[in-house]
């Protein structure tokens, strides 16, 4: 039982994690952080969160638990404000799709990484974003991946391991760097590709009318190009060299196929695409 | 009213249209054919067709209306088979997602386009294929582009319209060349990008870890590289100037976005995600 969970950012993710906690019935008082004061209202009244401070560093006082739950960009800003605030006890994790970014961050305010900060990673989400598309469902049956180093507090780990596992999450443990490149390849690439998709379809002449013979494929291929923007631009910066790899990697691999297309290699063609069914129906199921 | 019906390739698509058209009581008697005796076994069994032919051209014997639905690198095959037994009266179409060389087939095999042979695509489809995924609601609400000459026979147009207005769609006209353009940016390379996303995923060391953590927006943008690779293999050749085209462009955006991430312009990330997202609601509904 969390008797006083403090989330800083109430998103979809930060949000979500309140309303499945309080289904559980895991957790006391939820306060809520941010510096849009309609929107925490907002939060309050959906029932998300108990109050709110727009101060960071009142907003983690007396906490049991303080869940960052904000663009990783904002991560140094956000630790430094609420750094002096943090209590002894208190248990610190964040919800970034980049860990070596916020491990950077944390030795950068605090000159080592806290014993008690677990750095976390729902592998959760939709394309929505804000309070009112949270759900209390949102991890149920999904992976969060946490990043504890040797130094960690055992104490703080099990806090964050049975936080997650009362959303009905499966808990992994990982690598920071590990976690980075696994990222890059499954979800940080995708968003690249999905982003840079409509934006050369968007430039086209007849671009209403390409958009309006879109089918059911094309929609489902782009919904993540409808993610929030500001997160996807601090995760591409966070994240830049594993990233940057993989999209080295993919485009000489779609320049491969482009020239077996132009080449007229139809055996190539049948062996890159029957292979490329077969592990995703073998991975994601058919 | 068709009396009957001839669909040769009882697929997905094949298999749709005959469950529609009987469901909206459009058609008499439903006749399919193809190479797999099994296959059209079962869609007796699953009530789609009434009875097969493993001929294509006595299958085509006394048909009202012939629909093609073969992967498009076998149009000209089965073009030539059925050419000499096709009656005067009888409306042929086909549903190949590239249209350009479905019309070059057939300037090859008659000499000419012949007036009742009215070209067709229908705008939809999932990742599935085979009679057993057949639906008679999948073009219900879509779209179905036909793409008539000047010489078009005005009742076998008429006819093809028809069919597919009874199936719930909605029919446009569009040229041919015009048509491939559009279908080269919205599905052909779609389906491009997600096959080499997997197929270069599949390759990469810890092949199986990654795809562990792969989460539904990696589901969803992969989910057309479990489409059938002979169908798209015939497409790729099939289409392969207007898919190169924007597959050139598509790699020449996707390096500039590599060039911005590695520059960490922040600015220039956030107003490519930032138009996409728009473009993408716009289009798609948020």
């Amino acid at each position: 039982m969390i008797e006083r969970l403090v989330i800083i950012g109430v998103g979809l993710i930060g949000g979500s994690l309140a309303r499945a906690l309080r289904e559980a019935g895991a957790v006391g008082e939820v306060v809520g952080c941010g510096r849009d004061r309609d929107h925490l209202e907002e939060a309050v009244r959906l029932g998300v969160i108990d109050r709110y401070e727009l101060d960071a560093d009142d907003a983690v006082e007396g906490a049991d638990v303080v869940v960052l739950a904000v663009p990783v960009g904002s991560t140094i800003d956000v630790l430094e404000i609420i750094g002096p605030s943090l209590g002894p006890e208190t248990v610190l994790t964040d919800v970034g799709s980049v860990k070596g970014s916020v491990v950077t961050d944390a030795h950068m305010v605090f000159g080592q990484m806290p014993p008690s900060f677990i750095p976390g990673h729902p592998i959760a989400g939709t394309e929505r974003s804000g309070v009112a598309a949270s759900s209390a469902d949102l991890f149920r049956g999904r992976r969060v991946i946490l990043t504890p180093e040797t130094t960690s507090d055992p104490r703080a780990l099990a806090t964050v391991r049975a936080m997650w596992e009362q959303c009905g999450a499966e808990v992994v443990e990982m690598e920071v760097a590990h976690h980075d490149q696994v990222l890059a390849a499954t979800s940080h690439l995708p968003h690249m590709l999905a982003y840079s998709l409509v934006d050369t379809l968007a430039r086209l002449d007849d671009e209403a009318e390409i958009f309006r013979y879109a089918a059911g494929g094309f929609r489902d291929f782009t919904r993540i190009a409808s993610s929030d923007p500001v997160m996807w631009r601090d995760i591409c910066l966070a994240n830049r060299d594993a990233l940057l790899v993989m999209l080295d990697r993919y485009s000489a691999d779609l320049t491969l196929l482009a020239e077996a297309i132009r080449a007229g290699d139809a055996e190539r063609l049948l062996e890159v695409f029957s292979n490329a069914k077969a592990e995703r129906d073998r991975f994601c199921g058919e």
